[in-house]
């Protein structure tokens, strides 16, 4: 079988591998498609080294089919079409024990700790294996990984219908985050310096703000007769971008923290205090999220072709990663399927 | 009658003055006590000059006795001992609307931007007083306001009964967290560098940890078996403090900001999104936590005598502000009353 690995600092190679069997408790997949994410441009330029095993195939949003099942697992097949929940708990410390075994203090997180699905045959533990509908296609059901974060964060805001929302940055999370807000009947600001990417919310949706030459916070002010939004949305992941996020919740709203922050940043915790606001922190997904998102495509409230920017073959992954890099792109899939399939 | 009052820069004079009338819609209290507080000592030292009208009379900790009702007040008359929720909201603000009235976009505090009680007669709005049970004296009666922020903190936190909390500062406000969260089950861990603060909650049922000899986040992960605590208070108001309060907190767990950070400060972002963290910040309080400290104190939770330090006439109201700006004291009390009552 083919497998696109990284084999350290910016380098991906296209190798020719002999298929494994997967063991007891654990499913071999057949990976139809994978979708590339920020985190793997991290792995490839050789900053989560100390995570990552060289050389190693990454790779976690995807979707393909059950090609084999090995001992102990029960209710998959092959032949089924499915997709991962990329998470493997210890099921042990107090994390797990307090049912958040999606934040498990152990947590190994498949694709990046363990092996990733840019390859043909794909082994993980069963205990991730997602089964989709029939009626979703495979090109579809390799967004329903990031599509879940955006539907954690959602309900990590416990944002209700009516609500309005602000979302400070449209990259693809923040643009999911926008589309999943409205298809639970919120109202979506979405702030980004980038006139591509406010064209891309503003034709899904959203009213969408350029904080360049805009006052983003006398227009969130306005356009909440004063009050503030309900829930904020920091996706963009700068200082200033989190320092400013407060600004714009109205009192007793929620500030979801999405981006990932490295450093400690300056937090307004004076505007915290006086309108006692919430500030959420958000990490990955809970199986409920990957059913959401599932339910989202498959009714079509997911623009999925306007999604996917372009999909690319497996001996092209290197090329995905420095075109998503270039940042045109919203969302690229590689095809990992022999081209004769 | 006299009226201690703030004439400006660090002085504070006690003078004669005609009692007013009582306005429709308006109560006037005989002050028996008045607590001084941080705040009053921002005022004295003119940083909130902005705010209040010098010369004015200060002090919103108090209790006393409905001694005259204006026109067109319901279910009040002299003779009743009180207390006053010192929060006079517009109304017609979203906060109002939405109910959140405690944080309305104009709040008017009593005592600051309107005249205090430190003085023999005092008018308030009707709709700011709190009847007291007559079981419970009014020298106690004067700790409610301070005992309300800490049950409002308190309430902010979802803090259940076995749950664990860290109060990070063991100033009045501290202690009285302390003493609130235990009294709804919780155990409590207070970090405090000052020794006789420490002994203090000690003596009243907290563990205690110095933080200048000992190593509070290992202190705390070992007395939750590694999972950490489940609320943790920020009362400091360090910028270290804030950075390192979410250290404490377990997985899905909740820091309380309760101190006022003036400027924004560093906060550790990524440990938020790592532990799904939330931040929380709380201002002031609602009638339900003024409730909850009376019958707080009417059951006997809250060691009263041992938190009221001194009590102090009203002739010598300055020197209550100096002795409490030297540290030792927990609650300076000035008894506003004419001596020969």
């Amino acid at each position: 079988m083919r497998a696109a690995q990284y084999e350290g600092n910016g380098h991906i190679g296209v190798v020719e591998r002999d298929p494994a069997e997967p063991g007891a408790g654990e499913v071999r997949i057949a990976v139809a498609y994978t979708g590339i994410c920020g985190t793997d441009l991290h792995v490839l330029h050789g900053n989560m080294d100390s995570r990552v095993s060289v050389p190693q195939s990454i790779g976690h949003e995807m979707s393909g089919v059950i090609d084999a099942v090995g001992d102990g697992v029960d209710g998959l097949a092959a032949g089924q079409p499915v997709t991962v929940m990329p998470l493997d708990w210890c099921g042990e410390c107090p994390a797990c024990l307090a049912g958040n075994q999606h934040v498990c203090q152990r947590l190994t997180f498949v694709g990046i700790d363990t092996p990733g699905s840019l390859q043909e045959q794909w082994i993980v533990p069963a205990s991730t294996v997602v089964p989709l509908p029939e009626s979703l296609s495979l090109r579809h059901a390799a967004l329903i990984e990031p599509l879940a974060v955006a539907c954690h964060d959602v309900a990590r805001s416990r944002l209700a219908a009516g609500e309005v929302a602000v979302v400070i940055g449209g990259g693809p999370i923040g643009q999911l985050i926008s589309l999943v807000a409205q298809a639970q009947g919120a109202t979506v600001l979405l702030i980004e310096p980038n006139a591509e990417r406010r064209a891309f919310a503003a034709a899904h949706g959203a009213s969408v703000v350029d904080p360049l030459s805009e006052d983003a916070a006398a227009i969130v002010e306005q356009a909440t007769g004063g009050a503030g939004a309900d829930v904020v949305f920091e996706v963009a992941g700068v200082a200033a971008t989190a320092l400013g996020s407060v600004d714009y919740a109205r009192v007793r709203g929620r500030v979801v923290i999405v981006a990932i922050h490295a450093q400690p940043v300056p937090m307004n915790l004076h505007r915290v205090f006086w309108r006692e606001l919430e500030i959420i922190g958000t990490r990955v997904y809970e199986r409920p999220d990957f059913e959401r998102a599932i339910q989202l495509l498959e009714r079509g409230a997911i623009p999925a072709e306007d999604i996917i920017t372009d999909t690319i073959p497996l001996d092209q992954t290197l090329d995905a990663f420095h075109q998503l890099e270039q940042g045109g792109a919203m969302k690229l899939l590689v095809d990992v399927r022999k081209a004769d399939r």
